[in-house]
Parts: structure tokens; sequence; C-alpha cells
């Protein structure tokens, strides 16, 4: 993915600091660091897989949170919303960050 | 710096989310990628290294939320405080953080 479709911002718009304040949040790095895990994924069973005991709205969120700032990739199919990392492009923009979120210890405190 | 001093989160208490909320703000960032250019400074210098336009006092909360994040130490030497990073520390919490936020291209936006 290169160019805005106006839902994912293009490669060269990932900007670090919006990608670390995206990454920030609990919730949203178990959802990234699952994804790194399973691949592609439709948001419920994503969600179960981060043991995320959150609202769906807030899921939501959180997703449209990682979309804006380039990190996961939205997509339809049928009656599913599938997720998946933007790798490549965030290789681009920041070499070696998605490896080092993915693999740091899991120790943090449990989202919520 | 294992255990904590008061001013310093000891390495066991550090924390990815915190540490990438402390380097989504674009002068924190730019603070902590100079730092990994020159070693340890001086504030004064630092802050002109960086290129940082702020007050004193701006750069002072950059300062203490990096340093409460775990991800910088300062120490006093005569009238100088001295900032360096907790690139052993941090290598223990998230390995590769450090170096990938460090080499990531600088094309974002100046920060203010």
């Amino acid at each position: 993915m290169t160019a805005s479709d106006g839902l994912h911002p293009a490669t060269e718009d990932i900007r670090l600091p919006t990608v670390l304040a995206a990454l920030a949040d609990p919730a949203r790095l178990a959802t990234v660091q699952t994804l790194a895990q399973v691949g592609e994924s439709a948001c419920t069973q994503l969600q179960e897989a981060a043991g995320l005991s959150i609202s769906r709205s807030t899921f939501s969120h959180h997703q449209k949170v990682l979309r804006e700032a380039g990190i996961i990739s939205v997509r339809i199919h049928g009656t599913q919303r599938l997720l998946s990392l933007r790798r490549t492009d965030l290789d681009a923009c920041c070499p070696g960050l998605l490896d080092a979120v993915t693999s740091a210890r899991a120790d943090s405190p449990q989202p919520v």
C-alpha cells in the first residue's frame, strides 16, 4: 500500500511519533502483538486472541487509531472486517520498530 | 542502574507502553535521538543540539517524562544536570526499540 485510499495513510505519510503514540496504549499494543503472531484476522477473533475484555465500540476505536497511524490495514471480506499489519510500510518508516514492540516481554499490566 | 533511587524507575519497572508514550512526543523523540548521537550531555547543550526552540521549563518537563519512563538518567555534576540514555536498561525491557527509534528517518514535522 503506497497511496492513501482515504482510510489508510500513504506509506510516506506514516510518522514515527504518531506510530509510537498509537502503540503506547496497552490494548492497542496487545492487538498489534497478537496480529504479529496470528496474521490477518477478523475483528472478533482478534479481540479474543488478544485477550481484550473491552466493549466492541472501544475495540473499534482502537482499530481506528491503529489504522490512521498506518499500523494496520483493514479490508472487508463478505461480512467480515479483516485486520492485518502494514509490516512493509512500517519497516519503510521505522525499520526494526515493529519487531522490537512485538518481541518485547509481555509483563506489562493487563490491558483493561 | 537496577534499583529505583526515587528519581529513576528500577530496570524491572520499565514498561513498554510508558516508554512508547514518552517517545511519542516529537520534542522528546528529538531529545532521545540527539542523546544517542552525542552521548551524555548537559541540559542546555542537549537542547541546543536537538534544535528545540522551547522554553527551559517545557524542556524540563520533557526531561521529567523521559526520566520517569526509564529512558534517560539524570546526574548532577557541579552546577550541571547531565543527561544520558539508559540503553542497557531499555534493551532489557524492549530489545531493539532504542535502535529503531534513534535510527528512524528524521522527516517528521519539526518539534515546536
